[in-house]
């Protein structure tokens, strides 16, 4: 995820690294050369281009506005949940730390703070199997060890989830805590569950494939079509006028299509470690450790 | 569900298969081949089409981009909400596995078993409900023995339901847990009712037919119109515009159709059986089972 | 609600008894007499009319437009919650059903089964409520014994979920179960009471009149007027494109008006009386009793 | 809020108390005003006004429509939340009384028949709250004796919560009920604490100031700035349209501005005095009083 | 947060410290420069400006408008959510007092007064997280004595929520109430630290960079590409036009950017001190103490 100040107005039209033209400049750099083509063609033969307008390009331009909005929006949303779901998942680890540490009896303390870990553990675990990377080293050094079956395990998060109701659950039989509170712990466990599923989700299902591919072609097809429009009107302005559109419709599309993708690696992906860390010293501090790890920091304004 | 890569630049314009061009090929030739005739008849009679302008087009097109705009998203909310459903339904399936996994002392065991059993043969016998197909028959073999009335059932799925119910409510009566307990296994059931329920109305409820028919309506009388108010201008060039715009519009209405049922068969529809084998493994790997049965895969980029 | 297969090309355009034009074929036919006569004039006095041009026109449309799609985008959302609040109905007195046979024990099954069949009598009781209708006879049926002081009552639905309280209640005094349990029947009544004050709500407060009256008149007016824009240009051609673009306009304020009202009578209005089938045949299913009644049909496409 | 059946077509046009017209018509007769005396003045000086044309208007406006689009779509979702808030307190306080008559022993009868009128005067109180007016004589009536402190109360709606949670306490500490049960008396207080905070919250905080002030004065510039547009090509006919624009335009901002505020004493600001006496009606059903007080009537189709 | 009575038609016009227009009027003043010089040169070699229309510029102004109002819409959803999650935050503090009061006896009141007494403190001290700001003096004054690792606390609201967990375990421990009392005070914790990291959500993630990037310099572009396309025909009216056009889009813009910080220092920030403020009234009114202070007024018609 980006992370600087807001840029000043000077700055606005010299960032590179962190804007979407990086992605698309080979798109609009070919509607720029093609509108020069087009444009040099109506200056040679001006008679076919006289009766084009640029009326029914409006049409075209806004309806496809329009359906690039709607879309745009729905990408956001899933940018939003997903950073909405791992907002939870902090919120839900805090709470499950805390409800472990005051339920557990003195004798207990030493299983309430490697569960306190494992959590640790899970929400490194979490973030690797979100981004299809191997589990961190961190985690294993903070995780309970692991069953014997762990060998054939298709999901990794899943399981250690079930190592923590284990260690829930022998706290129960030993008479720490009595049925209810063994109910909030499990809770707790539920709405991690369900946190994990929302990300599978959201990972797993992009926006339908026929959608994208709908706009995607009717946005090339509109930005190749409009030099004809323009060019009998702008002349040689068509060619900077239909670099804007192309970077706008472009840049909006490919956004998109970044925004779908929270937990890639993509400029606005989120910053997976960063939360993961973020727990981290979250949970230690509970358990009063010092001196406490740092916070991520971003690197040339990227978060990860 | 479509599952494949972003396309490149150049595949963007040679996918037929997985587009919604194949669904709306014949409307598109047809308001391809009706511009073709109109564009003739002007150039015949131009006397009668020289006063047609593209203005009021423009007004009845962009109308109707915001009523098509609107209509997709409510679309869509909907298929993204079935989505969810499922999703939902996969994490509370896991969670109720492992909170009968952990409560269930040594001497019931067995019964534990064949209740997360149970759950898998719920969950797909819940995907051929949704999809009307007969219960599969991996259902049948996981599925603890109907009662002797079934054969009446009108809802097999909440029958099942019901049988789970009765088996966390006898391990109650034997002791294994309190009353607390019962309560969390009866809200996970609540739980899964209420996912049914709601799969149910979406597939039961489609958008209002009357908002459906009048878009239908407006998008055809609109792409027929359309024609003559381009002709004098575009000559030739109407046809490939007509049809571009043709593209547009039926390709989100189609789409629109399309989404409203997540359960059907389309090439949007979700992948019922993919994620009830999720499910399957989930709650087998909760049982410690080995091996684990692998993932659906997609058939030439369709997962189902 | 109009329950029928997606009509074919052909179809979409002689269906009518289930279109919204027949509410308002009048308004189109106004429009279109009216727009005759503007372009009969137009051809009398062509001076007057020749300065009119249609791009103000397009102005106000397409914020007529904008205006319109949000205020549809309002009523399908009050519809379709309409709808959920229905479908959780169905979900909350399966779980609740499905909690009063799993915890009664053997000495309490008569008891357990009317408390069963009332939830039926409450289910049709709602529905009646919603609709302004007597309550109908089945509900008498399966209904316990009306308290003595029925003759006074205001809200009968809610009278009836009353007694259910009184007899879960009765049920834990008797030692059935302790208060844990009775706070799950207590929640389930919490949901049945809150979905009830929700279809209340949206039976009883229409969007804004003052919006609503806003949008009708703009509506008209520019409906009205768009033939002075449109009769020097476009001759009697006008005459068609205004009844499309009112056909349109008017359609979508109309149908506003009708998603408004799901509880009413209108084509769209929500298959009430289905719904309270579904109910009891679920809740019959889970009491084991055959035959069970059979599932509503649409008549002529509406399922009421 | 207005209650009234819809307006027949002729009426929709001459409906004025319960239009927004009352609130613009001075803003709209000056737009005409204006329009006037611009036609005048293209008249007088065509040769200045001539190279005017409507097109950048068209932007202008649609960009304009777009905004305040997106703003009453805000408003009316505060308008709706604070619907649906108040829709929940009427089904949480029967949820709440049917709890505390079910669960209250004989012995303890009148306790509980105070505690049910107390939350009568509660709402009250409440609504009284809510619309900055004294607390009403009924609630009074209804209410527990205050306590001692009362005369220093800054916020009587808590503090008669409180009161309630006494009772409560007081009903647990003598046995009534034990742990479990008073929590779901706290978890309907707490839901009644929530709702009061979300009223509080709609009512003390606006759409953001700099937001209205913008399209307040981007309305105005581009209703008065439209006449230079039209006059040209429209001549007195511009008066008709821009006072029609001027009346949808300010129409929509005025509305949104009244559906901000629905505690408020506009057309549209929400009934609480009859939702008050709702809340009263079934309270009173529920404790078998007779006569119930009739339900508030809309007086000149504005119902308080 | 801007608090004022609704100004008149007059004030409209004049207010400028509260107006979007501060932050912009160098870009607005750059825009009128900009196209006086544009319109000079339009003068000077009109054969070069001729051939320029402003339709192009309509469908781009078009486009940006829309994106510019989804974008509005999403940071508008923010700024209403931080609303949301701080007024559920005051509605949790009460209920959390009422439940410490009601539930401790006679023997544990000092220690329940302390608890309180310290929720006042964590909300000042979250205020002062969420604005960066040291822990006000009020604070320090309420809370309970801290733990003596505090010298290396990343997160201070977060553990004096661990505190305020730790009186209540202690409570439950001596007896004062059972599991089940103690789980109605851990969710009231659980929904504090939920609040807590929603805010910290809302803080840390702005709408994606390259999203405003793109906006930023489409819009800039646009305002100083319009004056090409008017310059023509509006002469020097196109100066106020594009000043215009400039304040509409550069100021939603900018309120865009104000809104996505609602823990910042801008107009639009909301009043964190006020919030907490009344968080104290109402907590001090419970505890029964006088005088109460008095909350928080707008200074300048800010509230901070």
């Amino acid at each position: 995820m980006i992370v600087r100040d807001r840029p000043s107005v000077w700055q606005l039209f010299v960032i590179y690294r962190l804007s979407i033209l990086r992605q698309i400049v080979w798109q609009v750099l070919s509607v720029a050369a093609f509108s020069a083509w087009v444009v040099a063609a109506s200056q040679r033969w001006p008679a076919t281009f006289r009766s084009f307008s640029v009326a029914p390009f409006t049409l075209l331009g806004i309806a496809l506005s329009i359906f690039l909005g709607f879309r745009n929006s729905a990408c956001y949303e899933r940018w939003w949940e997903a950073r909405r779901q791992l907002g939870a998942l902090i919120g839900v680890q805090r709470s499950l730390a805390r409800l472990t540490r005051q339920t557990a009896p003195d004798s207990d303390q030493a299983l309430a703070e490697n569960a306190i870990l494992h959590q640790i553990a899970y929400t490194y675990s979490l973030m690797a199997h979100l981004r299809d990377q191997p589990t961190p080293a961190e985690a294993a050094a903070y995780a309970l060890p692991p069953p014997a079956s762990a060998v054939t395990l298709r999901n990794l998060p899943d399981s250690m989830l079930q190592q923590l109701a284990a260690v829930y659950a022998s706290m129960m039989r030993r008479g720490n805590f009595g049925e209810m509170l063994y109910c909030r712990f499990d809770e707790r466990l539920t709405e991690l569950a369900a946190i994990q599923v929302a990300c599978e989700r959201i990972k797993g299902t992009p926006t339908p494939f026929t959608y994208t591919l709908l706009l995607h072609r009717t946005a090339y097809a509109f930005c190749f079509l409009l030099p004809f429009g323009l060019a009998q009107t702008f002349h040689y302005g068509t060619i900077l006028f239909c670099s804007l559109v192309a970077y706008a419709f472009f840049g909006l599309d490919t956004l998109g299509d970044d925004l779908q993708e929270p937990f890639g690696n993509g400029l606005n992906a989120l910053p997976l470690s960063a939360m993961a860390r973020t727990v981290e010293i979250s949970l230690l501090q509970i358990l009063g450790r010092t001196p406490l790890p740092l916070p991520l920091q971003p690197i040339d304004s990227i978060l990860r």
